[in-house]
């Protein structure tokens, strides 16, 4: 029996700690089970019952005859060890754990975690939580979770699938999707991911069969290389992973890592990891389960036909319209005409004709299609339309009023719909974004800046690193007192590893003009800086057009990312700051300082005097070369001046730290 | 009869143009108004039938034997006009006109309705419309509207009323409110408002026992003086006005005022209108019914003391709550505690006693419930513990499962409830921002500057305007070849009226040092641009730690507004532009200045020097009072230097139009 199969179609699962008060919490797996169809065998653990809610009950795993497929271990925190290393030794493949107070409640907890893992493997089992909602089959009819959602009678079977870091979560969006008739193949809860994570539990889903769409719901990111490793594959499959992650703000990310134990990493290295793999990322809760349809279609032609970012509405209703098109204005996506049919009513046949024109237009990337009234009172009437329209671009649909019947409708059709304006431009936005992974870029040669390496990084240090990498350095270490021939006037600076705010503090002087002058500038840091001066930088005065600062670091989740900002306090004020996983390609550079807004000056905004851009994104992509030296945490150039064109970059100011 | 009556509660209502075809549009009225329980008398107008469905018909206005209290022309657009005329001759108090294709269709189309206008105020008749839905009143059972959402059997009661410029708009409210058992008191379409506009029935509104807030669905702001009154008397009766406004986007803008024949006024504008007014504003579109509980308790406490901009939230799902605080902290909103219940469950005292702990904790504004699963299969129990911890400080509520019972109770119990996170961030934030009408400003002594008008503003007469409300002004004409003493460096500018891009000219020298570079350069800028010459000036040369832009327009729509941004370019990249109505007080003007990002560094961010922040708050509130000088269209102070505490502000550049 493959993982999948324990995970997904047990034929004989265990539940330890079963209660028999059907109210509990714990009994909950048990009735879910066989409410919803499960035909297997079912063994509820519970040493002080002979029976339970109608089933023989076994007072341990060992006295159960036959071998278990699946455990789902529904014990208090405490007795959960036990547990684990009973089902390891009894080799059930798969063990899932409901409670939490592992890593989610400390260094204690994750050392008990860290334990059972270690227990499980020795045991070839494997977990899955702690604080896990467990898994969910609808079409096979396996319920094994004790989420209350399951409370329902039925619930639709349907082509999505659900990684849910959060147990609770899973109910929303069954119960939300459920209502629209929008059904479910597989959810599951990976709770604290001690060990099955997100990225394997979706690597294994794009095996399934009965999976067209992958949905992520995260409060973090643990898995980055499994996680990127299986949206490679989905997009060879043609099955769109599409997330929702929690941690967009600093309090939001906060909250979520404690919750689960993760560690926070930030909210702009998950966007460029989410980007980097072609992984579909969308802003409001319900377009999580509304967008899949459109995601079907794949992404937005690629580089080599960008789209047009731009929509055609037909509408039956022109106030309901309007909130679209005003909603994707917001977003930059223009609206190359709003067809309004109030007139005409909602009459098949002429919306049908509206919506198939609209969506082989060519001036537009989809259509949408936005039902009024109608939508209410008439549905198979309202739809029709948007249903005949139906055909290989995208077409999708926003309903005005409250109209759960059409919305029902639309999802049996297959057509992406939408409850909220809100929601309807969020995943147009989404869709727009969305790009085939990038190729895993080819890993730098770095043999050069690794024979620098280690070494305590001062100026001098970094920039033979960066200069190593094939970054320009302008700046020569010099004797004051006996100095080269220079291209006055120069910078002068003082290296004194350790010191921060080197200007204030007087190790710098700027507009030089001669050798006396240099001379008498060195003298005067020594004066300063006495014996922490371990030598001099000089560097020809460069006046350039822009300042930018680009940065590498490794982020605590994601891993290396390379940045770019504009210059000075501003970039750190508007946070103008684009980001990428690292290493970048020179077009991804380029991509980059096409994104940072302060920046347009340097791009020639109003007829300025271009930057020389091009050396510009060479400097990034041979900076975020970094990435292939794991022993660099972070870096800096800052500012790096930017150059008229042709006449390339200055490297000002070079900072590198080691782990 | 009052006004208010004719429109809300008339006796007798003719249908000019009543269909005897009940799949018509224009037969929908009669069929509405009789279904939702109008028991007056019904005057169909159809002179090619006897009766209409079931009622006698009249072959025109004149045939009617009683006075009529209101006519709801449902004719096409061509015969409008004379249905118009002959209702004014019967001296109907209000009609109401279905059709569009006025104003909304052009120049033409304007005269059309502008003539009908006459035509109404001759006859002393109000007109609802053109282009309008109609009006409801759902307590009095009176639905005289051809919306669709009127379909429905019965539709709840309620104490919101709603008015809207979209008709469609209507019914998507009305359908979406009674789906959570939310009813509304009156809905109104005023359309293209040729007559009565949304402001005047807002007054209306304010006057009706029945209801106890309003929402407006506004294309754009047609009489911002009406509303603004409105609003005003809004804050004394404590009926709250909460919009949501279309045009937030560029091209939502053009399609808004497209559709209805408005003009376009800038976003900006009308946000700092609604702040000035006290209405709040509302993102979501399901904001703006879900919200009015929590505008119930009237805008957080005041200048006094201000919001701590901060919750507390009590949940039952760890995942659930986690979704409003990470989105409450992308609007900088804090989550002073989470408490998490999830291990307690549901059960009524504990959520309750931790949900009044948490509304009235010092340390937050309003207590947020979130609530899981037990929303969707358990309603009451899920909704007892909010329900009774409601007291006097906000409280509002969350609920993560499709649970559409338990928002019927919470919306019965006058629980703010969300269906989803984003719509309940949307709410909290809308909310925080709210704040009581700032009192009409006192009207500014601008009896200097008036006499400086009217006159061709070149930039010596704009300096003295300027000067003349109040501002400095260090520039001095001069006779380059005779210069009065000066203190060098200075600037010398040419005075060129008309001459845009004054530096590209060769119209601009700095940094002149002595009176020989000032005549020199004076010779040059001669030679250059020679008799468009009118005269020099000189200014010191300033260098301030910061520069601004000040400027004054006309918004089409909202009247005289004032801006303030970041100097130079970034301020048109960044947008980092604040606006407010004008005039504003000093206060005002000192709360603009914090809320431009870029002057962050003017406000001693990272312990950069501050710049005078007092002279600058004077000179805006000063530069505002332009306001009350009806003739000047636009002017600007671009660049106004920020000189460091104590030495006031520089104007650099001065620009002025008069219309």
């Amino acid at each position: 029996m493959s993982l999948l199969q324990s995970l997904f179609a047990p034929r004989r699962i265990a539940l330890i700690g079963a209660s028999s008060d059907a109210r509990r919490l714990t009994a909950r797996a048990q009735i879910y089970l066989r409410r919803h169809g499960f035909l297997g065998a079912l063994y509820p653990i519970n040493p002080r019952a002979a029976e339970v809610l109608g089933e023989p009950a076994y007072p341990s795993l060992a006295a159960i005859p036959e071998p278990v497929d699946l455990a789902y271990i529904l014990l208090g925190t405490a007795l959960v060890p036990e547990a684990v290393a009973e089902c390891a030794a009894a080799r059930v493949p798969v063990s899932c754990i409901l409670a939490d107070g592992f890593a989610d409640a400390g260094p204690a907890g994750a050392a008990i975690e860290h334990a059972m893992v270690a227990t499980a493997r020795a045991g070839g089992m494997r977990l899955l939580g702690p604080n896990s909602m467990g898994l969910i089959n609808l079409p096979a009819g396996i319920a094994c979770s004790v989420n209350a959602a399951l409370e329902a009678e039925s619930l639709p079977k349907g082509r999505l699938s659900l990684v849910s870091h959060s147990g609770s979560l899973m109910g929303t969006l069954l119960s939300r999707a459920a209502s629209r008739g929008i059904g479910f193949a597989k959810l599951i809860g990976t709770g604290n991911e001690a060990d099955l994570s997100a990225g394997e539990i979706a690597e294994m889903l794009l095996d399934d069969p009965e999976t067209d769409a992958i949905l992520l719901f995260l409060e973090t990111i643990r898995d980055p290389e499994r996680i990127a490793a299986a949206a490679r594959r989905a997009h060879m499959a043609k099955k769109p992973i599409i997330a929702y992650k929690l941690g967009r703000s600093e309090q939001g990310a906060a909250l979520a890592t404690t919750h689960t134990g993760a560690i926070a990493g930030s909210d702009a290295a998950a966007d460029a990891f989410f980007r980097a793999h072609g992984i579909l990322r969308v802003d409001q809760l319900e377009t999580l389960f509304e967008i899949p349809p459109l995601a079907a279609a794949g992404p937005p032609p690629g580089a080599a036909k960008p789209p047009r970012r731009a929509v055609r509405v037909v509408t039956t209703t022109g106030g309901g319209g309007a909130m679209v098109v005003d909603r994707l204005g917001l977003f930059g996506i223009a609206t190359a005409r709003m067809h309004d049919t109030t007139l005409a009513g909602a009459a098949k046949g002429t919306v049908a004709e509206a919506l198939s024109d609209a969506r082989n237009a060519p001036d537009a990337d989809l259509a949408i299609a936005v039902i009024g009234s109608s939508a209410q009172f008439r549905p198979h009437e309202a739809v029709a339309g948007v249903i005949a329209a139906a055909g290989k671009n995208p077409l999708i649909a926003f309903l005005t009023p409250e109209a759960p019947a059409s919305l029902c409708l639309l999802a049996e059709a297959g057509i992406a719909s939408f409850r909220t304006p809100e929601s309807c431009a969020d995943a147009v936005r989404a869709w727009l974004d969305w790009r085939a992974p990038r190729p895993p870029p080819a890993a730098p040669d770095v043999s050069a800046a690794r024979s620098l390496l280690p070494s305590a990084f001062d100026e001098p240090g970094a920039r033979a690193l960066f200069a190593a990498l094939g970054l320009p350095d302008g700046a020569l270490l010099i004797d004051p007192d006996a100095p080269p021939p220079l291209l006055y006037p120069v910078a002068l600076k003082a290296v004194c590893p350790g010191l921060a705010h080197k200007t204030e503090a007087g190790a710098v002087a700027l507009d030089i003009a001669d050798e006396a002058a240099l001379r008498a500038a060195a003298a005067a840091m020594r004066a300063r800086l006495g014996g922490r001066i371990t030598g001099f930088l000089a560097q020809p005065m460069a006046h350039g057009l822009a300042e930018a600062i680009l940065g590498f670091r490794r982020d605590p989740a994601i891993g290396p990312v390379v940045a770019l900002g504009t210059g000075g306090i501003l970039a750190e004020i508007f946070r103008d700051v684009v980001l990428r996983i690292a290493p970048v390609s020179e077009a991804e550079a380029a991509a980059m300082i096409g994104e940072v807004r302060g920046l347009a000056p340097a791009r020639g905004y109003r007829g300025l005097k271009r930057a020389d851009l091009a050396a510009l994104a060479q400097a990034i992509a041979r900076f975020s070369a970094l990435a292939a030296l794991p022993e660099v945490a972070e870096a800096e150039i800052n500012p790096l001046i930017l150059m008229p064109e042709g006449a390339g970059i200055v490297v000002a100011d070079a900072l590198l730290q080691t782990l």
